[in-house]
């Protein structure tokens, strides 16, 4: 089922990968002992000193500069946090916010990342249907299939939303079950308006975004989907910023795959996010982005590490992996 | 409030350009007598032969060929139609399909369709909260400001998913507000799993996107988003293809522009979209995309114009002009 590049990977590092994408991070989430997703979304502006003061990345207005910081930055903070991190969380606004030359450097991201043995997670969570849907999944999803480019890997997994229906999410799954990929379905946002929408509810109390839920595990069960983990490749976004829910959802589906932002900078703590595990710990992704990428300006690194940006991202995210992990332990224990 | 671009653009013609959205969208509909949108969503596969036969056009595994090819295909197409409709909806993912090559044509054809005077819709369904949904509202919708692109202008339009509510929507409201630039949110899609979705109802019978639009006529009610035309630059996207839930939205909502997609290869007739439109013929922009663009392969214009390409996309975009003004008249005249 391999494509060219994954398997290339795989033979250069003469390790077995799973060909199944919940397989593999499940896989990755015991032999890291971590469930921590780096978020990488980059803002030109809030990073490092050390960096943008540099002569040929100083210059905001600049697009080729702009984003040759953010390359720089980016590769640097990959390696950083490798040890400590299942995957990386690409956003792809902050990107697409370059025009042509943000997406060249979005795959250049990819392949960095890649490279550490990351599985990298596009949040695009792209939204249509029919053709429109099948070429979002071909461009966004896909590896690359064009002369010159076969050497080059899309991303392992990406989010959609799920407002057009099922003809809006297959054709996402179907490049998933094609290429060991994996999706991840908009259902509960970390921020307080989500709720004027997803709260809406039916004459028996059901909420909207409970009600999606029950649609994307209809679409993951198919048996073409499950890997040998039992997990699904298609699984839904939760936001760790209301745990109620996220614990409700986790109960109700046990074997389904769930990526948690929210972590950190929204407001999320370690305990909210262990409501989102199964019995065994595993289940979840929790994803931080601006605690660690921008972790140099929380006054606790400050001191720390005197401004040593590189330090305060290594640090941060081991911390927030050993937070979860500890988090998720004693709730087991209780 | 204009911007570079479009300021020169009205200087160079001379003319009077509504700084606002919608009221130029509803000054170039009584110019035009047109409520017609071209929408472009090309595929390689289905364009004219005598484009992909050509030697330079003719390899779909090239990205180059491939865009060039659909960069001839658009030019043409945007100028053979430019006299019947008054805006084009180009959809991203068609390019995003691409690559970066991909966004680069992209950009150069909202340039071929300003220059003809087309105001352009970018479909992009976006969907995401704070700095990332800014993110997007940056690089999607303003004009780029980046040194080099100065004179690069963006869409006048963006179509945005409201699963977040308004934090997902507010950054792309306010860059409309600021470049005199419109937004219309997807309340009803065309599609039938749409309705697994979007018919999810309350205790008293409200439906999930009857729920939405209260929500978006909400956002759209701000006084410094409404023009002289009376319309909010906030506008709504409601499916041809649910003709009842059209008219509904349209009494309910009289001064709120619709984008109404499904006229033609979806099962939209004129007659359902005249049900879009208020008592004065206005309010609503329908949009065809394969009827027009691929209607050299629609039998009446095959035979009608022995396999010219040009004259069948030509003759299809008036067509369907005339019959939805024809069915706006009829359903006015009852």
């Amino acid at each position: 089922m391999l494509d060219g590049p994954q398997q290339w990977r795989n033979l250069l590092k003469g390790l077995y990968v799973p060909e199944h994408f919940a397989d593999r991070i499940i896989e990755l989430c015991q032999k890291k002992d971590s469930r921590l997703v780096l978020g990488f979304d980059p803002v030109y502006s809030k990073l490092p000193a050390a960096i943008i003061e540099q002569k040929e990345f100083n210059d905001e207005m600049d697009c080729e500069a702009s984003l040759d910081a953010i390359m720089e930055f980016g590769r640097k903070v990959f390696a950083l946090v490798a040890d400590h991190v299942v995957a990386v969380k690409i956003n792809l606004a902050f990107f697409e916010r370059y025009l042509w030359d943000g997406i060249d450097t979005y795959y250049s991201l990819i392949q960095e990342a890649k490279a550490l043995g990351l599985e990298v997670i596009t949040d695009a969570k792209r939204c249509d249907i029919g053709s429109t849907a099948t070429a979002y999944a071909d461009g966004l999803l896909a590896n690359p299939s064009f002369v010159n480019m076969d050497d080059l890997a899309g991303p392992d997994a990406i989010t959609v939303t799920p407002y057009c229906g099922i003809e809006g999410v297959e054709p996402f799954i179907n490049v998933a079950a094609q290429q060991g990929k994996g999706v991840f379905v908009l259902v509960r946002t970390t921020n307080p308006s989500g709720a004027d929408i997803q709260d809406f509810a039916n004459a028996d109390g059901k909420r909207f975004f409970e009600h999606v839920a029950e649609q994307v595990a209809s679409w993951a069960s198919a048996s073409q989907l499950i890997g040998q983990s039992g997990f699904s490749s298609v699984g839904m976004v939760v936001g760790a910023t209301k745990p109620d829910d996220l614990e409700l959802l986790r109960e109700r589906y046990p074997k389904m795959l769930f990526l948690v932002p929210g972590y950190g900078a929204q407001g999320g703590t370690a305990a909210d996010c262990a409501r989102g595990f199964n019995a065994e710990g595993l289940g979840s992704l929790v994803s931080a982005s601006r605690a660690i990428i921008y972790a140099y300006d929380r006054p606790e690194y400050v001191e720390m590490f005197s401004g040593d940006w590189e330090a305060s991202i290594q640090r941060a995210a081991e911390d927030m992996k050993k937070e979860l992990n500890e988090a998720l332990t004693a709730r087991q224990s209780v």
